[in-house]
């Protein structure tokens, strides 16, 4: 059952979209005033709050409910030896989330968190893309799909993870098709040598040559250049954007796969943050595209939805400023000289 | 009772210093190498954990024991107007602390941390610096005892903190006096106006032509320009080399605190890492000027080792990371093709 029939329906889907709660923000923000410090002096801790209540709509928000969702696919692209690890990682790492055994096993668990991985149909490789069109539109549809019903009505956070063995390839074309400047957004991904990378940046230029004639339609173009995985992405950011719920972005494969919502509306990342900037080289670059600025930056370049798990820590912290912190007036503190 | 005696005492302690337990580090670093990730990708999380291991001696590091310690200081310098609250604020920060109506207090607690507040004769602020010398030697000696003893022998990681009108005035004339460049490290503290970042570099230029004779020894120099709470943060910091536990540096008064620590000795600071980079302007370039690479940069200017404290959710992120995954053996996930 696909939620989204055509492209026409999700392009629709994408234009449609609830703005944020001005009003709730509003109230917190007078609260956030009176708290026992100069003004602004909690920098992005603050500005995580005001973010956080204008999405949820609560004053004060909470961190109750967070879903970390962990999407995995598989790409026909390895077949040109862009990544220094076998296909077959992938399902064997979707073993090790379910086993526990991950960094997100890990970083979920340090942050409260929920974690749920979504396998897509690892037995079936997306298309090479240097050869054909990586999805039908069926197919994307259906990824598209899966991640937008995989966003729970409750959630008070969704954090957007991916794995898939070759996919700073995929994520790399996709942000070259959507920003241009060809294969720029190529990196080392998990640790290729200079060879690997040269065959990275030629299957991208291959792959933006051969679907020029998708370039202009993002949604196209998600389905020629991306994965499943970021197809999944883009519709559990997307849902997150009709339920009004915030959402934290990952690194380069987490980011790229939301672009297309941003080539479509303007302003339809305005309820995500960007968790960190990940190591790999073209995250960088794609952060500036989105005007995004990340709230870590540890050199992290592991995907999973690891860096923005971290950077659920620093909203729980500055949420329990939010919350905990005394007024001048209780506590008695003289206010500013002015 | 003074711990130290003399400044020539307190120097002999200064350069006599341990070196961290390198095999235990070798030992960690084995498993890490291990675990079912690309080498490298966890980025600053992985070094966070070498240097635990490296300075606790303990295969796995621990994060058990944290201590917090806030000293708090009052500075006559603020009889030039240099900050934009009132000297009693001190005090009454103090009380908001004690009473955890204060940041500090709120990250703690996020943090799993102790908190300790340790107020330094905050009813005889230091002298006015651009009129004597702040600290007489007994003064300053005492204060640097006071946070050398105030340090655990037990602590897994030591955070050191602050609070004090104008201090920020002080930590930038320090800076100033050890690394040159005169005003520069001015900023504008808990947010001054213009005309009193002026009165602030005014008074910087001031102290630093008043006390022209002891600039060429930086602990002379921290007693006639710095302020109790720096002292102790300098004991305290040194106290931890002592005996071998990691320090989180927190902002720009954290670190100008110990920094003549690494004026007398190069590799003084190795057992410390920096938490965050201050929205305060001069911090970047005094950690530019100490090598130093801070963890976080959230735009934080609140000093109370706020900053630090939330580094520290990084490094228990970093640990439950390196104690919980699974290496590559365990979970059966292929290695990397080489």
């Amino acid at each position: 059952m696909t939620r989204f029939a055509s492209f026409v329906d999700l392009r629709a889907a994408c234009l449609d979209l609830p703005e944020g709660h001005t009003e709730v923000a509003t109230e917190v923000a007078r609260r956030e005033a009176r708290l026992t410090k100069p003004p602004g002096s909690l920098g992005r801790l603050e500005e995580a709050v005001a973010w956080l209540s204008l999405w949820q709509g609560r004053n004060p928000p909470g961190l109750d409910r967070i879903e970390i969702l962990v999407f995995a696919g598989n790409h026909g692209v390895t077949a040109q030896s862009v990544s220094a690890y076998p296909s077959e990682v992938t399902v064997q790492m979707v073993a090790n989330f379910t086993a526990g055994g991950a960094a997100i096993n890990q970083l979920a668990r340090e942050a409260g968190a929920g974690l749920r991985v979504v396998a897509l149909s690892l037995d079936k490789p997306t298309a090479d893309f240097t050869q054909a069109p990586a999805m039908t539109e069926a197919e994307f549809l259906e990824a598209v799909s899966t991640g937008y019903d995989d966003v729970s009505d409750d959630a008070d956070l969704v954090v957007l993870g991916e794995m898939g063995i070759g996919n700073t390839t995929t994520a790399a074309a996709l942000a070259g098709a959507l920003f241009g400047g060809g294969a720029c957004f190529a990196g080392l991904g998990t640790g290729v040598d200079d060879d690997g990378l040269a065959r990275k940046r030629t299957a991208i230029e291959t792959a933006l040559a051969r679907h020029a004639d998708v370039l202009d339609d993002p949604l196209r173009t998600a389905a020629a250049l991306g994965g499943r995985e970021l197809a999944a992405i883009l519709g559990a950011c997307l849902a997150a954007r009709h339920k009004r719920t915030p959402v934290l972005i990952d690194g380069m494969v987490s980011t790229a796969s939301v672009a297309p919502l941003q080539a479509l509306r303007a302003d339809a990342l305005d309820h995500t943050l960007s968790g960190h900037m990940s190591a790999e080289a073209g995250h960088r670059l794609l952060l500036q595209e989105l005007g995004l600025k990340p709230l870590l930056d540890l050199g992290m370049r592991l995907g999973e939805g690891s860096g923005a798990a971290v950077a659920v820590l620093v909203l729980r912290a500055a949420l329990a400023c939010h919350t905990g912190m005394a007024t001048f007036e209780e506590a008695h503190v003289s206010d500013k000289e002015t």
